[in-house]
This record gives C-alpha cells, structure tokens and sequence, in this order.
C-alpha cells in the first residue's frame, strides 16, 4: 500500500451558528466566529489516498486526476463562496472545519473508488493553527 | 537606520465591487471576487518601520510595543470582520488588498511617529500567491 | 472519530546532559548540543485530541479551549523559559526532544480527558529539519 | 514507543516514461512529466523511525547519525543526478515519486535496523502540492 | 505607488556550464551543479510591478490578469522543460539564477507597460536557501 | 547589478539586559526575554550581496562561496552558542536582534568585498512573526 496525498486551497466566507439560536446565544458558543456579517479563511486542504503500485505504470492513480476530482467535486463548490449560503454540500451544517472534513468526505469517496482508490484522510485546515483530520 | 517588521494574521470576509454597478458589471471587473454572498481569506499583514539604534537599549522600539499598536488600530478592525460592512477605514472603498494597504498605512502612520518610528512599508499578503506593498 | 490538532510555539534555552557525567563526556554523547552555556530554539508545538463530533455544536471540542489548555499547563512553563532549570515537569530529565514531548503528554492527557477530548499525538518540532511524535 | 523523523533535501533531473512506448505513448500516460528533455524538482525527503527511549540517553536514536545514514544511502545518490540515468536504485524503474519512496525503503531498512531503529515511514514531497508515503 | 507581486512556480531540468569548456573544466567552476546528466529544481518566481492605483477599480492592475502574463510569457517556456534545451530565451546563455532572471525581465517588460504596470522585480529561488533578485 | 540572498540558520541562547542594571530593573525594559536562565532562538540569517554578473561565468559570486563566508564568519560562533557569553562580536552589547544584524554586518562587509560582492542587507529573523534589516 502507498499513501498519495493532494493539497489544494480555496477561499471561503463562512460563520459558525445554530439555526434556532439568537445571534447572541450563538456568540456564547462559537464566539468572533460566529459574527453575522461574516468572516473568511484561506483554508488548505489535504486528501490522501491509497492503494496498490501498478508495476506497469508505476503508480496507482495519477495525480493529476486526483486534482480534478478534487476541483470538481469540492473546491469549484467553495472556492470565493460563501460555504453556509451557497456550498450545497454544507446545507443545514454548522459550518465547523469538523463538519467540513466530514462533508468533503462524502463528496469525495465514491468518486475515488470508481478511479481504484481509497480515500485514506481528509485534511481541512483553517488557519496556519488549526486543522482537522479526518478519516472515515 | 535599522528596519524592524512585525507579522499579523487576520482572518476577514470581503467583496470587491463598486457602488453604482450591478453585479453583473462588477462580475465582470473582479470576476469571482465579487461575488455578492462573500467570501475570506486569512490575510498575512507584514508592518516595518525604521529608525536610529539606541546603544543603550539596543532598539529603536520594542517589537512588543510594535506589536500591540498594530494590534490595537487594524487587527480588531479587521480580524474575524466583514471589512466591507464592518471596517470602518475601509469604508466607502472598493475592498481591494491595494487599498486595504493604504488605508492600513494611514490608521498606523501618526500612532508610529508618537513611538519614535517611522512607518516605512506595509505588506498586505491575500494568499500565499498574491501580496501588495505601500512606502507612502 | 474526527482529530483536531492545534499549533503553538515556544521558544527556550536547553542543554543535553546527563548529571554525573563530566562536560566531555557528555559533548561524546550529546556533541554540540551539550553546550554547557546552553543554546536554544523556537520549538513548534502540535498538540492533536480525537473524539466524536457533536452533532448539535459540529465538534467535540473548541480549538480556543484547546489552547488555552496548551498555553496553561505547557507553553508558559516553558516559552522564554531555561527548560533544564525552570520548567518543573522536565527536573531530573535529559532534555531531548523525545523526552520532551513525554512530558508534555503527562501534563495534557488528564486535563483533555476532563474535556472529553481523547490525547492522541503530541509533536514536537525542534528546527525545520527535526520532529518527535509520541501517541502514549 | 517514539517517533523521530528527519527532512533532507535533494535536486534532481527525471523523467516518466516506460520502456518499450515510444515518447507519444509516455506522453499520453505521464503528460508532460514524460518529456524526454528531462525535468527537476527540489525533492523534500522526511524519514521516520520509531524505537523505544533509552532512559538513560533520553532517544533512541541520535538524530544526527539519522541524518548520515540518510544522506549517505539515499542524498548522495540522488541529489544533483538525474534519477533515471545516474541512481543505481532506480535503475530500471519507472521515475514515479511512489516508485522512489519504495525504493528509498529498501535502501534505508536495513542500516537503519543496525541503529536499533525501525523505519516507520518514507515520505518523498515532489512540489509542494503532491506527496507520497509508504509505510512498507 | 504600489507593488503588486505575483507568485509562479515551474519545475525545470539544467545544467550549469559554458560552451567550449570541458566537462572537467566546468565542474572546477560550478561543481556538482554542471553535472552533464542534468539535475533539476522547483523555482520559484515572484514578480513584482509597480504603478498609481486608479481610485475607481481600487487598482492598477488586476493580479489574474498578472497571473495569465507570466503563465504565457515565461511558465510555460521552463515547466517541465529542460531550460538549457528548450527555452528560447535561454539558449546560448549559461543556465544560473542570474541570467534566469535576467532573461525573463526582458521577456516580461514589454508585455506589462502594454498592460499600464511598470516592472519592479524579477525574483527567482533555486531552493529555500538560495535567491536573486533583479531590478533592471 | 544583481542581488544574491543566502539563507543560513542558527540556534543560540541568549537574554536581553544592560550590564548596571539589576534583573528587576532589565525585565522592567526587556520584559520576558531579560530572563536571567536564559532562552533561546532558531535565528534564520539571510544575507544579500550585489554585484555585476560576469558574461562568461553568469554570475558574481558563488552561492556555495557566499555559503562558505557565512558559515565561518557567523554561524560557527553563533550556532548551538550562547551569543552573550561566548560570540566575540557580540561581547559588551546588549543581545537584540537589531545589535545582532549590525555586528553581523561588521563580521561580513570586508570579507564580501575582497570576493567582489558588495554587501547589501544582514536580515536576522527571531521568529515567525519578528525580524530585522540592516543596510550598512
């Protein structure tokens, strides 16, 4: 098994809040990140994925594919979007870097398995401080 | 002359656009950075200033002094912030990293010389692909 | 299971060397890093803790509450500190990176669990080229 | 059981291709990686070996022995070569950054066991958006 | 004014040496970096231009229109070439960081004064340790 | 004119204090980094010299020569050193970093110029987020 990891980047607005709450309760929670006017990151994201060296062509997924499976899927859909009001994938999710990791997730692990790959770690990080990994 | 530099984050939301024009037209100047929803990055602000050595202290002023200025007249402006709707020295301006240098340099200008220093050049970074400076 | 890690640094005076032993003994072992005038780093601190997310909140644990963890019981006893001397959880310890960073768990793994969150790796980076991992 | 891992660097020249296809074959497969003219990269090399501390030294391994081993088995054979032409570890294999990380295993495992040390992990960055790890 | 820079990568093959010197003679003057087998780097090139920022559109320069500049103009003739060989702007030069720079001023100069910028500098890193910078 | 950068990288002890004052009185001025025990650094260094590109070498001066300069003039009396009690250029002044680029300046400045590089900036960086320019 040989793990092949992926970095790419996109610009985001988000705010992290709970429908049902008052923009002060969800203050209380979430902090400055949950300013109603909006904030950003230049989030990084990292895929990783697994599988067998074919002999023949010395890999097993080229990584160029992996980087058009990831624009398609996620980062057309997030990059200079606001993720809470117009990325579909996080529709009715408190938009953490936690709900992100896992929502990449789902976007991402059928596309890769049709290509003969298992998708190992999704890795979202928000700031040069914090990151999220996750891994199925 | 010795030249000191400070680096600050800070993580805002923003649109570039021009009152007076749809969104259509604003599209068509900024492309994807106008999107009217938003969207952030986390901003990299690198501040130096310049002056003469004491030999008895060995500075000119104190990085941490220098530090909390920065702090204290951009970075709470900005940091976690609409810059759009919430900054109040972007106000009225077409939100671009050109003028966010600019008016950084004139909300820091006289509060440096108080200190003895002498505001030589602000580097705004949007990403880690894009950054702009201003000497005055 | 999601994993959230959280970057800090620190910046300390060290020496490796075991007492009992003469200086040249221990430049034998340690070389130039058992200076006995000591020398120093900008240590880079990644902390990562594991748990479930809460689907209420979108996490198990706030990244603020982890550094302000990590800040208390670890980065104030050692940032701007002579770890040999002054930083009580590494008395009696050669001060290598590897025992540093078992230290460091010591000091995290209770105060997280009370948190809910689960230690799972701590890393210590001691220049650009050298880093530790320790998972318990 | 800890973890220490090394960074070395090397630049080299290679090529994708597979022998017995003619060049617009390889191309078709490698894209512009398979140009015949050659191309390079600033390799980043990060080795990971586990062991018990000794809790007398405080390591397992010394770091800078680590750094040898590496630079004499793999750093000398690659940096400043062309991989495909001068690196007998290569030889004959495709110039896959997967095939690389498992061959720099089989170079590594054996001196690395005579240290008391066991590799853990090979990680081979070839920009700084693509990298491969195996775990052999 | 205002400097607006633009960062670009290209991975190339060359070979330090002069024309009409021996192998021999030209590894006494540039070492292992004339080894006649090639070797290789990821470049880096930071551009950086200046001009009046036009107080509608908040520029005076748009950084994708940069971008797309230095893609036609220089990326594509060095990514994934062997720049001794096949690029034009290159031939009969020796292939150094100095003259890499130079030769991409006189490539870009023109084409930016069309575009109402005024070309600062042209910076190119061989590794992390190693830069030029040229002013004109 | 060209300009050159090399970057080198030490790590040193040190503490801020004026001889005549007491500890109280130091970390009045100083604060954290006056502390008697010591702390330490990973200084990065990076040197630029300028100079006129020979037409038949293509460049003005060796990086691997640069390299070599800075290597014995500075690094080896300041890496894994204690700069207050064992670098004889910095004997007698207090150790900031501003003290610290103008010594270094001192140190370099005639050994460049009998190579034919005029020295043009000593850069010293403290951390992440703090450093220092001198221009002679």
């Amino acid at each position: 098994m040989i793990y092949l990891t992926r970095r790419e980047r996109f610009s985001s607005a988000h705010r992290m809040f709970r429908q049902g709450l008052s923009d002060e309760e969800n203050m209380k929670i979430y902090g400055k990140c949950s300013n109603p006017q909006w904030h950003g990151h230049n989030y990084v994201l990292k895929v990783t994925v697994k599988g067998e060296v074919d002999t023949v062509t010395g890999y097993f997924m080229n990584a160029t594919r992996l980087r058009d499976i990831l624009q398609e899927k996620v980062i057309v859909k997030l990059d200079h979007k606001n993720m809470n009001l117009e990325t579909d994938f996080m529709a009715g999710k408190v938009a953490t870097t936690e709900n992100l990791a896992m929502a990449i997730w789902q976007e991402l692990e059928d596309a890769l398995a049709k290509e003969g790959a298992i998708l190992h770690c999704v890795r979202v990080e928000e700031t040069e401080n914090n990151y999220v990994e996750y891994y199925g």
